[in-house]
Formats: C-alpha cells, sequence, structure tokens
C-alpha cells in the first residue's frame, strides 16, 4: 500500500505547479540580489540594423541598460558574436564602464547559450534572475532568453534595449518570448522593480542622478522641479 | 484504504480549478456592489510623462476615470507618490471630488501594496474586485496590479486611465497584467459593464449626464438626437 | 477497491480535457451547418462612434457581415439596443436583407445576453458556433461573446465587422476575447472557413460574386483575369 | 510717341496678372455650368497598384467621382490606356453610368492630352474647368493636369479619386500639381462647391442621396436624423 | 510728354506690391484690436465627422477656440448650417459663452461668405484680420477663407479648431488655404500672438487660467511650478 | 492492485505533459534535420492582395523564404490554388528554383491539409517540423498551419514572407497561430535558428551571400566591413 | 527716341519669365534626349543611415534608379564621396550595370557641384535636364540640386531613390528643392515621362522588362495578365 | 527725355529682385563666417510639451544644436522666457557650453524680437545668416523668425532643435516660415553646409567627433569601420 501512497504524493507534487498556475498568481519582482545583467551583441555594427527605435534614442538606451549593472551592483556579462567581423565591437563606453565584467567574445553560436564559456560565466553568478537586452530582439535576445528560461532561469527582457530590424518583428519576437514565461518589460520598471522604494539604497540618491542621465522626461521634470524649489517664482495668474 | 480515498479527494479537489480554467470559461463582469476604485499617482508632474494620449485627452480620461467612483457610489481610494517632489500633488478637481476618500500619500514605496496604509485601506473596503489606473502604465498600475493579483483580487484594468511614456511600453505593460489575469479594458466598458443595464440605476438617467461631460462623441451623439426629436425637421431628400 | 478504480476513472475523465488542452491543439473550423451569424447593435448612431476603420469601408464590412448569413443560408439574428434613442435603427438594408430573422430590440440591457428574449432566440436556432459582429467592439460584441463562451457556445469574432472608438480599444476588447477562447478572425477567413471548397455549393458560385461586392481587391482581380482570359492581348515585352 | 505709350500699355496688359497674383487673390469657385468631369485610367488592373487608401474605401470614391459627372450633369470623358493589356477595362459601373459619355481607349500615350482624340473631346465640352481623378495620381492625374493647366484649362484634382503607390506618391504628386495652380480637393469640398447652397438645384433633394451612397458617415448622421425627427424618444437623462 | 510719366508711376505703384512680395517680407501679426472671431459649423452633427483629432481632444479645442473670443474681448460670430437637420446646432456652451454675439443661422448656403447676413455681420465689426475655424476645414473654413482673403481680410486659420474627415483631407485643405495666403497656425500661436507680452493685458493673468482649462500640458506644467514653489521639497539626488 | 499502479502510472504519463508545459519551459528550435518548407500559394494574382508589406520588399522576402529550402537543403514543397484563375502561377523564379520539389496544385481546398495529395507530400519528408509561409496569411497560412500542428507538427511561420490584406489583418492572424502552439517569428530568426553556429554548414560561407542577395541591411553591412579590411582608410577625426 | 524703346524691349524682355510664370503655366517634361542621370553617394555605408524607406525596398530602388540610364540609353554619372572611409564603395552591381559611365570620386566635397572634376563631367554631357537621387537626400542630393537649379538645369528629383535619416527629413529637403523649381517626382512619373508612349522605342517592349525587375506590384499584374491571355480558365462565378 | 530713362533704369532696378526671383534661383548657402547661432527658449518645463520627438532624441538635438556654435566658432545668443516660472532654465549643460555667449532673459516678450536686449545682442554679431531653433517651433521659433526675415536676416531653421506640442503644429509652423522664405532644414544639413569640404578646418578632424557625439548612426558607422580597418577580418562567404 506504502507505493500508491507513495505515487500518489508524486502525483500531487507533480501537480503542485499547474494548479498553481491556474488557482493562484505568484507576482516574480526582480530582486536585486539574485539578478544579473547580460548585455548581448549590442555591437556597433549590428546597431545599424535596428529600426524600430530612433539611432539616438537607442544608443541611449543601450549605454542605460549597460548603467543599471552599475547603478545596482548587479554582476554583468557582456557577449559580442564575432566582432571582428561586420557586426563590429562593443561601443567602447560599455567595455569601460564594466572593466571587470566577464566578457565572453563568441565566434560562431548564434544563441549565446551554446557557448560552454557563457553558460559558465552566467552559471558563476549563481543568480536565478536575469536582466537581458540585445541585437537583435528576434535572434540574440530571444534565442538566449529561451535558452535561459529552459535552463531554470528568470527571464527579464528590457524592451527598450533590444533592437530589432523593425517594430513588426520586435513584437513577434516579444510575443515568443512572453509565451515561454518572459517577462518582458520597459527599462523603466526594471529599475523601478530593482530599487522597490525612493528611500532603498539604490534610492532616489543614486536613481535621480540615473534618470537625470538617461531618462531625459524625468530628469529634466526633477531638474524643473529642483529650480521651483530653490529659486522659482508664482507668475500672476498661475495657481497649483 | 480510507486515506488513499481521501488523497484522491484532495487531489480532485486541487485540480478543480485547472480542470474548469480548462473546459470552462468563467466571464467576470464587474459588479458595483463588489468593486473599489484606485487612482494612483495620477500626478501633474508624472502627467507630463505620458506620451500614448494626447494631453488634453488624457486629462479627460483622468478625471473620467476619478468620475466612475462618483457615479457608482464605489469607495474609492487615491494615493500619490512623493508628492512634494518631482512628481507633484494629484490635480485638485480629483482630490475636490473626493473629499472623504482614502489618501494614502506614500513617501517611498513605488508599488503601493508595499505600503500597509494603502493595503490597510482597500481591504478596509471590504471589496473584491479592484478598478485601476495610473501613471505609469508600466510601473505604477502593472506593479499594483500584479500584487493586488497575486493577493487574490480581481483587477479591471482601465487602459484609458493609465499612461505611458510609449504605446509600446503600455502594449507591454497591458500584456504582463493579462498575463496575470488582469482584465485589462477600457473606459467605456468599464462603465457599462458596472452599469448593465440602461434602466438600472445608476442608468441612463446618470450615465447619460456622464458621457455627455466625458465622452464627447457619444455625448454629441446623444445631444444631436434630443435636438432632433424636440426640434428637427426633414431636408428634401433626406431618408431614414 | 472498487470505488478507487471509479475515483481514479473520473479524475482520468476530469483531466482529459486538460490533457487535451496541452498536449493536443483541435483545430475548430467553422461548420455551416452549426453555425449562427448574430448582427449585434450595428445602429446608425452608433456607427458613428467607430473609428478603427474608415466610414465607408465599415459600412461594406457591416453590409458584408449581416450578407454573409445569406450567402451561406445561416440562421441570422438581428438585435438593437434603444433603436429610438441616440444609438439608432440598424441600416435598413440590412434589416431588408433579413426579413425573416429574429429581431430583438433590447431597450435596456447591454449585453445583449441578459435578455431572455435574445437567449431564446440563440437557442432556438440549436446551433453551437457563433459567428459575431458589432459595435462597440469592447461592449456589445465583448460582453456577448464572453458569455457566449460561458455558456458553452464557440464564438467566432468577425474583427471587419465590429467597430470601436479607437484601434487601440478594440485591439485590447480582442485580447479579452481571445483570452477567453474566442476566435478572432478577419471576415474573409469567416468566408473562407464556412465555403472550405471552391468546389463546394455555396463555393466560387456563389463566393466569387460576394467577393466581388464586398471585397473589391479580390472582386477586380477576377474582374481583370476574366478580361484577359476573355479579350485580352499580350503587349510586346511582356511575358509571364 | 504714340508707339511709347503703345508698349507701356502692352507691358501694363502684361504685368496686369502678376500684380493680380502677387496683390490681389482671386476664389476660384467650380461652376458647374463650365465644368466637365474626367475618368482617367481608373482600370481594374491599375486599381491592383493604389495603396494610399483602402480597396473598398477607394473603389466607392472612384464610383462617386464619376458618379459627380451624373448628380451634376456634367459631361463626362473616360479614358483607359491599353485596356486590353495588364491595365484592364474600366468597372462596368462607371461605364454604364455614363452609356453616352466620350470615352477615348488610347493605345500608347501615358498622357491622355498626348491623344488627340482625347484632346479633341475635351475641347468639344467647350468647359474650361475640369475636375480629374486617376490611377496612378502621379502619373496619369498629373501629366494631364500639368497639360491642361499649360493649356489654360482650370483644374480640380479629386484628391480621393486619385491612387497612388503610396501615400507619399500621392502627396508629391499633388504637391507638383499645386505648383502649377491645379487645385487640389477632397471629393466632399468638389461636391459642395458645385452645389454652393442647400436650396439649389442639385441641392439637398439630389446630394443628400448622393451622400447616403457614398459618404456613410454624412449618409447616416442624415437617416439617424431622420430616423429621430420622425420617431425618437428622448431618454432619461438625455437632454440636448 | 506728361503722361508717360504719369503711366510710368502708375505702373511703378502698381508694381510695388509685386517687388515687396518678392524683396521684402512683411510678418504680419495678429492683432487683437483689429481681429474678429468667427466661430464656423461647430455643429454637434457635424462633429462626428470630424477625424483628424480625437473627440474629446477635438471638443476642447473648439470650445478653447470660442474662448479665444473671450479672454481677449474679440468681437466674434457665431454661424450655423441647416441645424434643424442632421448638422444639428451648436454647442450650448459656446452660445452661452456667446450671448451678445451675431449669430447667422444659414439655411443653404455653403460658404457662409455667400449669406448677406454674414457679411454684413463680419463688415460691421470693422475688423481686418479674422481669426476662424470650423467644421469641415476642406469646405465650411476654406471655403469661408478663401472668400474672405479675395475679399481683402487678413486670415488666421486655427488648426486646432477645425476639422476633416481625415488627417490627409486637412493637409490638403490646408496647403489650398496657404495658397491664398491664409495664416495656417496652431491654436497655442494664435493665443500667443494675440498676447505678445506675459505682461500685457490680457497677459499671464488670464491667459494662465485659459491654458489651465484648455491647455492641459501646459496647464499642469504650470500647476506642477507653483506647487514646487509653495511647498516643494527636494529629494535626495535631485538636483537643478 | 496491479491495475491501480497501472493506472496510476497511465494517469501520472497523461499529465507528464501539462505538467512539463506549466512547470517547464522546453524550448523548440528549428533542426535542419526534421524540418520541411512550404511555400503556400504564393500566386502573382494573390500577390496583389497583400498590403502588410510593401511589394518589393515582399517580393524579396517570399524569394527569400523559397531560397531557405535551397541553401538548407530543407525538402521543399509547393502548392497553388486555382492557378489558372485570378489567383494566378506562382512566381517562375519558384518554380525554377525548385525544380524537383513536390508541387501540388490545389483546385478546390483552401485549407491545403483538405488535399490528400499534399498531405501525402508532407507525410513523404519524414519531418515533424514545418516551416510556413503563404498569401493569405489570414486563410491559406492560418488554416494550414493550424491543421499542421493539429497533425502533431511543429509549425514555425515564417512572419515575413505571409501575406495580408492589412497589418491589423495578419496581427490577427498571428494571435490565432500562436494560441495554437504556431512559432510565429521572422525570416532572419529562421535562417539563424537552422544555421545555429556561424562556423557549420551552411554557416557563413553560405549564408552570407543568401543575406547579400536577401537582406539588404546585412548585406551591406558586410560588404562595407570587407571593403574597410582590404582597403579601408582612417578619416581625420576618426576612431574606434 | 531709339533708346527708349530699346530700354522698354529689354525691360519686356526681362520681365517676360515673370509674366510668364504668373500667368501661364508651362509643363516641363522630362526628355530623353536632353537628360543626364545621376547617380550620388548611394554608397553602401550611406545606405545604413536611410530610414525612410525600408533596406530591401531601399536597394531595389537604388538599383532601378541606376538602370533607368541603361534603359533609356542615358548619359549616367556616378560620383561618391571619401568611398575609402566610413562611407564606402557604391553597390558593385552599379559600378559593373555602367562601365563606361563617368564616375567622380569625391575626397572632401559635401556638395558635388564643389567639384571641379564633376561640373566637368555633368558640362561634357551637353544636357539641360538632370535626373538626380543621392543619399543623404537632404545633403548629398538637396545641395546638388540646389546648386544645379542655379546653374540653369533643369533638375528632376527621383524621390524613391534618395533615401534620408527619416521621413520627415527628407519631406523637408523635398520642400526645400520644391521651392528653388526642382521637379519632385516619383521613379515610375520619371520612367513614364521618358517614355511618353508605350509605342515607342523605349517603349512596351524595354519598359514591362524593367517593371518586372523593378516594380513588382507591375511586374506581377503584368505577369498575371500574360498567364491569363494564354491559359487562363474562367471559374464558375466569375465575370468582368 | 532724360528723366524718362531714369524712371525706367529705377523701374528696371525695382524688378530686378522679381525678375531674378522668378528667372534665376539663388542656392543661399550657410556662410560660417557670417552666421550667429541662436538657442531659443529650450527649457526644461517648455521641453516637457514637445511632442514631436522622443524625450531622449529631442535632448540630444539641443544639445547638438548649442554645440554648433562651439564646433564652428559662431556668436552664440542663448535667451530664455521667465525662467523662474513654469517654463524653467536652460538646461545646464548648455550654460556651460557658452559661458561668454551673450544671454537674454525675457520677462514677457513671447516673440524674442520684441526684446530690445536681444535685437541689441544680434545686431552686435554684425551676422546677416541666423541658425536658429527653439521651444515651441509654432511659437517661439517661428515668430522669431518670421521677425528675422522682416529685418532682412536669412534664417535657417534648424527643424531637429525645434519642438512643438504634435508632429502636425510642427508641419504647419514650418510651413508658415518657409512661405517667408526660412529655410528650413535638417541638423544634419546645417552642419554639412558650414563645413562645405570634409578637407576644411572644421573638417572631419572636428566634425566626425561631433557626429560621433551627437549622431550616433554616423558615428556608430565610423566606428565600425576604424575597427574594420584597423583590426577587422573577412569572414568565410563575406565579399565586398
Amino acid at each position: 500500500m506504502v507505493h500508491f501512497a507513495t505515487a500518489l504524493a508524486a502525483l500531487a507534487a507533480a501537480l503542485a505547479p499547474v494548479v498553481s498556475a491556474a488557482g493562484n498568481f505568484t507576482y516574480t519582482r526582480i530582486n536585486k540580489d539574485d539578478a544579473v545583467l547580460l548585455v548581448v551583441d549590442h555591437q556597433i555594427g549590428l546597431f545599424q540594423l535596428v529600426r524600430d527605435f530612433e539611432p539616438d534614442e537607442y544608443r541611449n538606451n543601450v549605454l542605460a541598460h549597460a548603467a543599471i549593472g552599475k547603478v545596482f551592483g548587479l554582476p554583468t556579462i557582456l557577449t559580442t558574436s564575432a566582432e571582428t567581423g561586420p557586426n563590429g565591437p562593443l561601443p567602447k563606453e560599455i567595455v569601460e564602464m564594466h572593466p571587470d565584467a566577464a566578457f565572453i567574445k563568441r565566434n560562431g553560436e548564434v544563441d549565446a547559450w551554446d557557448s560552454a564559456d557563457f553558460r559558465k560565466a552566467v552559471r558563476a553568478t549563481g543568480k536565478k534572475q536575469v536582466i537581458i537586452g540585445g541585437i537583435t530582439t528576434d535572434v540574440c535576445t530571444t534565442f538566449l532568453a529561451l535558452s535561459l528560461v529552459q535552463e531554470g532561469y528568470t527571464v527579464f527582457a528590457n524592451v527598450d534595449a533590444s533592437g530589432a530590424m523593425s517594430k513588426r518583428t520586435a513584437d513577434d519576437a516579444n510575443e515568443r518570448m512572453r509565451a515561454a514565461g518572459v517577462h518582458v518589460l520597459s527599462s523603466f520598471a526594471v529599475v523601478c522593480d530593482l530599487m522597490r522604494d525612493w528611500r532603498n539604497t539604490p534610492g532616489s540618491t543614486q536613481i535621480l542622478p540615473f534618470f537625470d542621465k538617461y531618462l531625459a522626461a524625468y530628469g529634466y521634470l526633477a531638474r524643473g522641479h529642483a529650480a521651483a524649489v530653490s529659486r522659482g517664482t508664482i507668475l500672476p495668474g498661475e495657481s497649483e
């Protein structure tokens, strides 16, 4: 009789995630202590292929993505594909921003996870959450993201940091990642979820300067506010 | 042998929602007697960041969202984030519209659910359905919506009342909410589902004036109809 | 021991649709012998609210939707909401096209399924598949579609025949329907699935004239082909 | 001394239009008694090339263009280019609508004005204003329009009736026509300028049915108004 | 010899505007003491035809247009076309805002300038500059604007207050007006040009409340600034 | 007791895919040794209906789709629908590219899977993965894709090779395919997944020329790189 | 008295173009016997900057532009800017297509007209009409076009062959060229104006193959027509 | 007789510019020795109103505009409107970039030319060409540009540096400037016209670093080229 009970218990255990998925929703938040940041093939040659963002806006987004690792102290891994070929090297600003990051220069693998060195670097961080951005969204980001999910990682795809040959291609790739359970979200959401509370460290002291540099809309909002507080005057007719 | 039967019964019970989810669809409608309305971070500073609606259209939508609480007599909760900072205060029209609403001024928590005061205010309503809108869609609305779903609430996200830095960011955030079971729908659908029947109270007597104020297309349609009935004339060549 | 086996059998039966859903995909095709067509609130007042199609294109689509019932001999049900009010009557072309159709004039229910007369009319057809289009997509179409799915119907939403106040609102409504298992598809797909084979009846003999009337792109393609076959000449330099 | 005065007078006369153009603006209105309507290469093969309108919308526009000649009793000229070739014939509805119209079937001339028969047909009308629409905008419409202006005609290009391979191509072609003094305007403006006053003949008696057929937005507005006047009821809460 | 000199002088005089136009540009500014505001056919039925703005945004723009007359004390003339027919009456807010304005209810003339009453009302103001907005842009606004220019008026077309059946139609109509010398500009530009200096009357005292009501983006900017000056606090990390 | 264990084992087996689907994600990659390429109804008449791509871009995409079979040596099946009718024949380039491919000319079946010849041809390849593209996306591609999934095939829909009457129609069709488990992805992703590693065969030696022919952005990037390596010079001020 | 007459004659002569421009419009057509084709900086590096066309579509357009010289036997001049630098060389297909063309490799001049070699090459053709396309539209095309107009050339700018960093930038550049009298038109219009009549040489014999290669929409239309004529069959229900 | 000749000469002289304008086009190029750069109201509060560019892209463009003065050594004038009010101060980066620039802080004048200090500052430069950018395009840029043209300046409006509340508003404002003879062009065109030849000073030595900073697309193109020249390798299958 024992093995019946055992079998049933095994069955119940196997079913737990199904039941959980169907009946309960677990909100997975980004945990800055359990996250690694991946900078995937943001190479200056591939950059030319990106058409779902304006070039200056996209360069800003790519640098912001890399800087998330810096401001939150996340382990960061850089990788490139055949960088002496047409794809070209990473922007030097990123390499200089992360002098100590693992930097895996792949020579042939399209999906970075197919590279033993890359897998080793990711595993070495011991983290279970992965924040990812890359060029192109449908190949370099998606292939890797799907491999990571299969491997058991929780993946957060920073939409603003991945670039594709068209908005349409990016949309389809994002749907493909979502279907695998990847969390597809904005750079702003990534940063806010890592911070959680403006009173934390990193908190407003670190993040407002980050926004001032990489998120002009918020940066100028804060500058305007600071100017008003410190030396603003009320115009006739103006009221709150 | 008894505990086998017990185990099987427990297993069957655990499986019920799965089976139900897969085999039967339950249409969850908004119940005006079980719903609370949340006005989340619709602050005048954050308003500047919103680019998925035109500014005048969006202001109209935000005021309409707040007015839904009024016209249907829903418990309404206001919340802001660091309102003496760049985010700024709520539009005074909203505060004046809801003088008795719980108003939680958060000082650091990005996700309002992280605020004990906010959780308390929501729980105090005793409602199980939550209608939500906020700025920005991807952070303030989504983080809170996901927390609420995890907590067991049924969440209705009013698309027209949430604003994001781009349409693209809003789309991705809405997908994220949908994946968690959030009902993402238009302001018009929220109001019509709350009303159910034009002969109810609130019904056409209350809702037509609401549309006249906040939904110009329908408001002018009704005005034109009223004018035609009361003093219209048929032009030569005109026929039904 | 018997009731264990019984319990297991019941459990297995209960699990069958789950397993089927997850492991096997069943392609549900539209069966012209088991389908009813619903024309929901395509009223001339509500028509003014539709902004996700051009007006002349949308009128064409609405008439085409109604004509699907005609060309395939489907039972067709017409319904309107408060038609002496701002919403206005149905286009007379539709009423004249379906003189014998059940026509339910609702006086208050937003969701047509809340009308006992409407439910009765649908049930009286004895069909299990429902093809639906209405104004607006997010309210009249979606509310009814979700009710129908809950009731056990298989629902096909004709995207081209439903109109919303914006493309964005239509997109969100369609997502909501999809999440409930509604098949959201084009008018062209509805017609082709009903026909299945150009050699059927209705087949090309009936459907080419239908396309000539309601689908200009295909209609003119066919006209051009017919003209070429019957009296075309090859220009110098032209080749296949 | 006489020939000085003569020379000066000639000079002043020659300068008159310059001065007029620069200092005074003359508003040239369409005169239904001095206008001819041209239907240029609206062939069913060329129809496939048009991508600045939706196909069903564009077919409606083309038929409306041809019908303008009918409703205002304008002399109308049809022309096609190599109609037994890929361009195909005119839609039969147009030919049947204008059984007595001059119909010039060109065999090679791209610019219809290069055809002596076409020139003769236009001149035979004795009109000085030309209303034109054709496929494609940048070739068939523009080439002919520029030739007509050079010939001294006042040209009104019906934007809604001309189709191009892209909106961009149409925009550039319209700019080219404008630079030559062509009046580039909507079909609605053409009709309203021809009518001038709703009390004229043709006036509302003829034009409201025309709009009912070809301009769904206005047609349904009028139908809704007529229905409200004749049998509308005011809903509770509704007011003008 | 005298009449030669006379002839030459006349010729030179006649040429002056040409020379001026070609060689010198005169910047025509709106003069609040010489301007009349026209509210043309902003009727609630015609409102349904407008598709180059969102409905709530456009209603806001129309009311703002009418309010320009109020805030700058401009003579204002209202006109409608067949208002007991499908076009419907003006929004009551406009009529109530201008109880003493000349209000010309045309019964047939499409171009308001064809109405003797309307011409009389405009001439009675003694102004030479006209600020205009109407529905639809390509007919009601354009026809009148072109007539006014021909009549010698300087016309400023408020783009935001005129509505058309499509953005494309509005663009073409605006080009047509520009070719006649109409100044086509935004509502914001109209207001700022009327004000000239924030220290004038009307100046910030009157215009900031106007913007607060009709231009949400600027209104909320000013509210945020006022809030910051009166009770703002600098967050850690925030700087000008 | 044996049959209890058996029943449980069967139950557990039946549940395995559910558990797997919910708890574990399996990343299904395209396997060039197990894939067949389908070219579905890319007929020159149907080509005219496609409006979600520019014509020259789409022709390029269609030829690229067919060439994938060539460059990776995949079994390739061509099919057409009523090719002597309006739909027309396949582009001759495709037929010539695949002289030995199975070519099923259907005479009536809309869904190619309804053709016994087509089913036989697909089954004869012995492959379990299908790469598909067709005109139109919502009918020819989707109907077949859903049938293939039901039949147990893993389906990869090449978005760039399927064309629809509008982007909206394509989006809805792609959603429908995704809901059935179809992998909807770009042509670039299909090729990169087939290749896996640039050092494979086919690898860069075969794929760079393929991109040079069918993917101009990458092709010119590579040409520019090659030119720079072989004969480039650094301009003053230029640096990496 | 003589020199008065002379002075007046000179004055009248000087005024002739003014009068002509204002009072008469001269339609300037492209004359294949007086036209030179310029291929300006269509370099593979600069190609990456172009974002107002899709890459594959734009490559097609660029090759089509170069081929116009071939098919009409126009003198053709190629030029590049610093081609060993980042701008890169011309696509080899263009160089090979025009082995005998003047090819001016500029080393510094942005405006090709600033290069004495280039001026010499253009002047050597003895032509007075110039057909131009280049990258980028706002710099390489516009600067040269404006210089050519100043020099007295009649310039035809092939919109489809010039590429800019955004559609907006191209629009502004095209306006700038138009203001200088440049004829801004589509590639299709350039070809049709050069041909004039399908019966000419080059005429349909040469141009249909040209369209088959570079203008897929027309090419497939003609292929479909040819197929229908030679082996088409009428389907039941199909009619002209 | 003398004064006839004199009169004629005067007349001829007066007519010269007309004749020139009509018959001859003069290409006005930007002369770096005769140009002044204006930075108009690029204030951080007004920045929030700009919706015709993405915020990060627009900030980049504004800084690039200011930097043009730096790299070409142009006299530069900064001006703001009521900077202690809602409009806010200039970005500090601009003020720090131009420590010695005239900086006119206006307290009320909307049109900067209405400020005597501003007029004085512009005149003090002694330049006749003005390069301008500002917020908002339709008010701050346009009003000033029109005043400058009237004053006799040649004005170049840098499109990329001016921001408006919508693309539509910017388009209309740009048309208004063009009608007055303003040269409306891209930032890239401004820089290239100032440079003229890559071998000049400033030339590639100064401008490539400028593009590297402010024009990512070109910057990365050049970086990729430099990397390829210095350490690139040709991949198998890659060719020029």
